[in-house]
Formats: structure tokens, sequence, C-alpha cells
């Protein structure tokens, strides 16, 4: 009996393509990303992988991603879970701020602790800060565990009981798992699944648009570590894109 | 203590603008009938009508209003349901089929009678009719409860039970909650919410793209009859070109 679980990093957003870190702030797709959202489920019907239920975040980019790929695959009726456990890493008071600049203001070696350290959060966004989330009604019932900064640390921490309580009891009852979600929530899950070191999983950059494809065993354990992209071309070429960014 | 329950009859669909019967066949929102749904998106906005939880039924075209009017509201990341019980109702062997041509080669009595009597569903449909939903996976777990034609009064019958199981829970729990639906999937309901006769439902038509918001007492019986459309010079304008369809 195996498990399989599809991976899918939304589109690009007008953030990306403007080069801002974006975090939780809750921008829409980029035309181009509701193109690759679209291409990414019909890679799925093209690879006879046939969601039974997703999960997102509650993040616009990731949701309309979702929807599209879903609908393009001829899939949208399923049935649909959303949890703010999925959400891309919260970037604190680097939210709203331009990559490039932000590289040139503190340099290489900040900059790089911010983007890529297991363990280091950017400074925490004040509340006051127009790109802040705290007055936020979806975010109302978080209480002690809504973050004004987190590291990738931190969102293992937040990802990983959601993980346990409704992602692995839907791949247990035999359904084919979509989790729609960001860079670095799947970057999360991917280093808890294929047991990556705190240091090595720096290097690991997730394409958007592409759905990758785990089976798991009976103890969630990848059969092939690393999975499947559905699209490993395009993967490559996109992952050394992503590792280019803020340069 | 009141409930406030919004219904959403979905966009003009690709065969709505082609004039043909539609039902369980699973077509998309033309562009006209994307504009709509965001534009519903926007009367909830400026009414201050903010949903807590939506339902759908399966079908693209209510899963896509839902989509787009929540997403124009800044509401897209509320927890979604989506169930059959909503479904347009089945039209049995006219799904696919030109209205004006139906109209032609069965006269106007049995037209009228197949569209807007209670209780006189079209002839069934056969299950290798390319029209037919028999094969489709989402219903799989349907049985006996999968229809191949109804009337009205089948659709009572089918939605009801979701009302009470599902939606009536979430009022209770003092949601706003958004249902998503089609033309005689919310006939059905307002006919049950408003206590109207079987003869008299035949009269109602339901606009697409406004939200028609009921506030409803402890006993769920509407505080105001007929509820309250969100833009009520557009829905009577619209519901005069509904009664017109097929002409």
């Amino acid at each position: 009996m195996a498990y399989t679980l599809v991976l899918l990093r939304h589109g690009e957003s007008e953030w990306n393509a403007k080069n801002l870190f974006t975090g939780w702030v809750d921008v829409a797709l980029s035309e181009k990303g509701r193109e690759e959202a679209a291409k990414g489920g019909q890679l799925l019907v093209d690879a006879g992988v046939l969601p039974d239920v997703v999960h997102t975040s509650l993040l616009r980019r990731a949701i309309t991603t979702a929807h599209l790929a879903l609908d393009a695959a001829n899939r949208h009726w399923i049935p649909v879970k959303r949890n703010w456990r999925l959400n891309e890493r919260h970037y604190g008071a680097l939210q709203g701020k331009d990559k490039k600049q932000t590289l040139a203001e503190f340099g290489e070696e900040q900059f790089m602790l911010w983007r890529r350290s297991y363990a280091t959060p950017p400074p925490p966004i004040e509340e006051k800060n127009e790109f802040s989330q705290a007055g936020d009604a979806r975010y109302a019932d978080l209480g002690d565990d809504m973050p004004a900064t987190e590291c990738l640390q931190d969102v293992v921490a937040r990802m990983l009981p959601y993980w346990e309580s409704d992602v692995k009891p839907d791949l247990v009852a035999g359904k084919t798992v979509l989790l729609a979600a960001h860079g670095n929530s799947i970057r999360a899950l991917v280093k808890h699944l294929d047991g990556i070191s705190d240091d090595d999983i720096a290097g690991l950059n997730i394409p958007t648009g592409i759905p990758l494809v785990y089976e798991l065993d009976d103890e969630f354990k990848p059969v092939v570590k690393g999975g499947k992209y559905l699209d490993p071309d395009a993967a490559a070429a996109a992952v050394a894109a992503v590792a280019n960014q803020g340069r």
C-alpha cells in the first residue's frame, strides 16, 4: 500500500514578478502565474494523477492556483480544506521590501542568512506596519500562534501538526492528496519527508506550478527520495531560476 | 438572534449564452458570467455582508462563481463545503438540447410543463447519452440517489436533507453562510424558506450573480419574506430576462 501526495507551489505572483518579499502579504497571481497553474493541472491529467482532496493555505495565490489547476484537471469538485499552517513563511519586517534593495542595504551575508538559514528569522514586523497581518480576520483565532516573523524552523514547527492531524488521515483513507502551498511550507514538508538536514535544506528550491508527486510507504517514507516532478526538465530549469532571485 | 444566509446563483454559463438546457452538464462560465461573479462579490463588500463559510454544488459554474465572488470580496480563504445536493435540477433527456428548438418541437404546453411544473420531470436521460453523468467519478457514491431526470419536487427532496444536515448547523454556529448554487436548487430552498406553494413557485425566477440575503429567525423563518437582493434594480431587470428564456 503506497500513499500518493502531490505538492504544488503556486504560480508566479504579482510580487514574485516585482521581486518583493511577500510572506503573508496576500497578493494575487500574475497572468503568468495563472497560466502556470492551469498547466500544472494539465500535467496532472497527462500523468493520470487525480487528486481526491485538496489542502491549501489561506493565501490567495495558493487558493487560486489550486482552483485553476483543479479546474484544468476536471477535479474542481473535490473536497477542499484550508489552513494557515500551510501559509508561506512569514517574512517579518522584510515583507513588502524589494529583494535587490535589501541585498544592497544589508549585504550578501545578512541577506542569505534571512533567506536561507534554518534558524534565523528576519526582524519581527510591527503591528502598525502596512504589511502586517495583525488585524486580519482570517487569523483572529490564532492567539499566541500568530507570528510576527518566521525562519524555516518555525515553519516546520507550525506545519507539521497539520500534516499529522489533517493530511496523513486523508492519505490513510486512500485518498490522493493535493497540497497547494508555498516555497517554504513545501520545503518544510519535503525536509521532513526526505529527512534532509538543517544545513542541506538551504540548497533545496521548489519550482512554481509543477506538481511534485511523492509515493509514500506505510511509514510515510518516500519510495523515491525527492519525489518525482511531472515535468522534470521544466522543474530543473525553474529551480535554477529561483536560486538566482535577488541577484 | 438572527441568522444570515446569502444565496448566489452562478453567473451566465457558456450554455446559458447558447440557450441550451444544461442541468448536470458541467459547462464553464462565460466571460460575462465571470464578470457577474466578481460583481456579486463587490456587492457583498458594499453591503458589509462577509461570508464565514461557503457551500457549493459540484458543478464548475457554481464553484467558479464562488471562487471569483469570494476573491473579489477578500473572503477567498473561508472554509468550503461542496455537495451534489446543491446541483442544478437534472434536466433528463433535454440536457444538451436547444431551448428554442425544443419549444418548436414539443409545443408551448409541453415545454412549459418541463420547465416550470412542480412535479413533471422531462424524460430520463439514457446512460449512453453523451450528456449523461452516469459514469462521472464525482457521483460514484450516490447509488440509488443518482437521478436520470428531475422535476423541482425532486430537487426539493434531495436538497432539503443537506440544508438540515450541513447548512443549518453553520447558521446556528453564528456563521454567515454563502450558498453558491443554481436557479433550481435555489428556487427549491426559497420555496421551503418562504413557504411558497407548489403552484406559485412556477412564477419565481432567480437572477444570476446578485446576492440574495435572508435574515432568518430562530425557527429559520425569513424576517422579510423573499429576502433582499443586494442590487434590487438589477435583480428586477434580470428576473424579467430569465422569464423570457427560450422565446
